[in-house]
């Protein structure tokens, strides 16, 4: 019993916070109610209608969707597939009647080819939004069809059962519209805000957990098989890069509503609104990809990473800066400013390539490079290697000096070099040689996922700019206020 | 008329093409269609089911779907939905009898209830698979309570309706198991091995594009966008990137299937099919942002990249042969060779990891580097470049000089050194950096796009090490053929 209880108890905590996180939840299921609670009045009132009364229940139910997109476009459906089943059956009906004792026979024909018509049709690729008009369409041609044959009273049949689907829909539209409608639209377009956030704070994590070399919680396997995991950085993007089917379904609804609060304008440009979504998930496929370089088991040495921390961060918090702009612009639904945002970053962006280049020795291994110099100092390297054998240490000795080296200002390093040159020439000693390629490839890798996650950074920066295209272009077709014409007013 | 028949012609291309490239979709549709005339034939034969008939052929055309989990799933949700729909209200039913000349008003209030009760728990994210009985269950809650009401045949109509449904269920269950059955799991087999050979010929292909210098199409902004376009690069990777909402509908289905066909196991793994799909996504993921590289604006010069050519392209190939390898064992159902499949593409891997350590000044842009010796000649350079005041000639030449001291080999360069040692030592003149400044950034990024795309590749061979992994789980948990134990039946 105890067992129960708590069961019953986590129930309705859970509950609880369904109805707390979106009120809108229990407003859609009381409205359900009520449409349900006045279709029955209805049907109480009027005692002619009870036999067929069944459709009016049914509609309801099916009809009754979250959005008021979903509900229009399934009352739509539903109309259109009883009206055209309802004369197709008629027809079919005369037909029939003259076949005379072959009636049945033809019947039962007509219901395989109308059957196998219908759910042909529903699986062309252009016909999918149309697909639960097929089947009421079928179930209404059959039921006519069957119950008309019993009776004769085909054309009774026919229009009963269509005004109370038209009496069920009409009810379920006038609820679901009158009180506190919820819109597809309206869904869409604070999707899309809100995915802008998140990848902001995403991008500004990542760069300052690079940064401060914190592993995170390292949940690699999770991440890399694509599955769920707690992390609040994945929470951050995984919303803009996993919205597709969402953003599909929201916009087939949307396009059915009508123009309404902010959106007032026929044939709003939905499609924007994804095409800018889909210019943000390209984005957040950087995000991504920089999220991996934390998780990746190759690092970066914390003091490299040191090197470009002002340029990275910069292009981090500018990049997150403009995301975060854009996703206020588009709540407040204004046009962009007339200056161009992503200056600052571009500029934030030039500068970090400008360190790469000026310091791009720190991400190469330069020790181990083909022209003359270098190689050099390497057999000789190797050489002493071979004598004292202790492959790893010497390696890090080897490291360490060659850092040293490159690190030198430009006044010593003549001198050094001179004395590199004066040192002994020996022929390579392959064995020694093979023996450091394992530590330095991966030596070698780890400089180069510095490169890769800075290099990433600038490509998400170049994808900025298609983004602001779009953004600029979704503006311009749902004539969004231009924030100068405001001040101006007011 | 003409532009009607031409309609009507297209229309018909367009049928034979879906039914020609899917047969089963013309199965499908025969085999509703034969089910929609059994049912009308048991209702033609039996006159006393005749006013209830509706609801059998409202099962038939609800519960028939597609795939047999599906089916099944839907034909579940139905039954349990009537069953403790019917048990509910003919308790409901014995209450508001009791309550004698307020039963109207307890069955309107039962009625919002029942409707906001149902409507809320179906938006419970782990009732979401249940959806479908939840509507089932407010349906007949009210059509029983109703009808009920008015002929006061509660338990008639109650058996009834679950009684026509039950052989709706049974004649769409038998048509669909026993006729050329569709199964979900298949599907999800398939898909899975599909994508697989996808990312592989599209990993081919980008490799040899991006060696070849070949810019495609240029189809820039619509893959900026995520959206679809014609390449065929572009769909070979991409039925592998979005598979993600195909995939988890058709997992909830085929967890429903009996064991059948290869699957002979209760309990199939399943889920591990979508790990194993997720794990490739996170490959292909890499496979779009090579891509990326071939379709960015920055491009590395030609040159650049012939000295990468052997190695990126083994790399390139050994991967797609991995992939390759993978998607034939799933399709065979074969585990994996002892041997280590990744050994190859690892090492060669290796080998252009190595390769790049080598060419690494040819990844950076080495005249701009802080230390000594390099500024040094930049500073005479840009001396030089005040002289003649022509930038971007200037430029050109200055790259060519300072690329050809890079390539020559080791025993010419101390001289070179020693000559550029002796020249003048000049103050910088900052005014002539400035105006370098700008197209030596474009230069090294395009060296950088080099980096990018090879550490792409190799973050690419390190991901495929977890695809094996999860493939190998499946492999144990689907109980896979050995191809070793095979051998020796044989």
């Amino acid at each position: 019993i105890v067992k129960c209880w708590k069961r019953v108890k986590s129930f309705g905590v859970k509950a609880w916070e369904i109805g707390r996180s979106d009120p809108r939840n229990v407003m859609f299921s009381a409205k359900l109610g009520l449409a349900l609670t006045l279709i029955s009045l209805l049907i109480f009132l009027r005692e002619d209608m009870s036999r067929y009364s069944v459709w009016a229940i049914l509609t309801v139910v099916v009809v009754f969707e979250f959005h008021i997109g979903a509900t229009l476009s399934k009352g739509f459906n539903r109309g259109l597939g009883t009206l055209s089943a309802g004369a197709l059956a008629l027809g079919m009906a005369e037909l029939s009647f003259l076949a005379g004792k072959w009636e049945e026979l033809i019947i039962i024909i007509s219901i395989f080819t109308i059957g196998f018509c219908a759910t042909y049709a529903k699986l062309f690729p252009t016909l999918k939004p149309y697909e639960y008009g097929f089947r009421v369409f079928l179930i209404t041609y059959c039921f006519i069809t069957i119950s008309g044959y019993r009776t004769g009273e085909f054309v009774e049949t026919a229009v009963n059962r269509f005004l109370l689907i038209a009496l069920g829909a009409s009810v379920s539209l006038g609820v679901n519209i009158c009180i506190y409608p919820i819109w597809a639209g309206e869904d869409l377009h604070n999707l899309v805000t809100k995915n802008f956030i998140g990848v902001a704070t995403s991008l500004e994590d990542i760069v300052n957990n690079y940064l401060s070399f914190n592993e995170c919680k390292r949940v690699p396997s999770k991440t890399l098989t694509y599955e769920v995991s707690d992390d609040p950085i994945y929470n951050g993007y995984r919303s803009a890069v996993e919205s597709t089917s969402k953003e599909d379904s929201l916009i087939v609804f949307a396009v059915w509503e009508p123009p309404h609060g902010h959106y007032k304008m026929l044939k709003y440009p939905w499609k924007n609104y994804v095409k800018v979504s889909g210019a943000l998930r390209h984005c957040a496929l950087m995000v991504m990809a920089m999220h991996g370089c934390i998780l990746s088991e190759i690092q970066a040495p914390a003091e490299k990473r040191h090197v470009f921390h002002c340029e990275l961060q910069r292009v981090g918090s500018e990049g997150a800066k403009v995301l975060r702009e854009l996703g206020n612009k588009l709540k407040k639904m204004e046009k962009l400013d007339r200056e161009d945002l992503l200056y600052v970053v571009h500029e934030a962006a030039e500068e970090l390539q400008h360190k790469i280049d000026k310091k791009s020795y720190l991400l190469v291994n330069s020790e181990s490079w083909e022209i003359g110099n270098r190689p050099r100092e390497e057999k000789r390297d190797n050489l002493r290697g071979l004598f004292n054998r202790d492959g790893e240490r010497k390696f890090l000795e080897h490291k360490s000096l060659s850092e040293a080296v490159l690190d030198l200002r430009s006044v010593e390093v003549p001198k050094s070099w001179d004395a590199k040159l004066t040192s002994e020439n020996n022929p390579a000693v392959p064995a020694a040689i093979i023996l450091n390629n394992i530590s330095k490839t991966y030596e070698s890798a780890s400089a180069l996922s510095l490169t890769t996650f800075t290099s990433l950074l600038i490509e998400f920066v170049a994808r900025l700019q298609n983004l602001v295209d779009s953004f600029e272009e979704l503006g311009e077709k749902a004539k969004f206020v231009d924030p100068l014409d405001q001040q101006e007013e007011s």
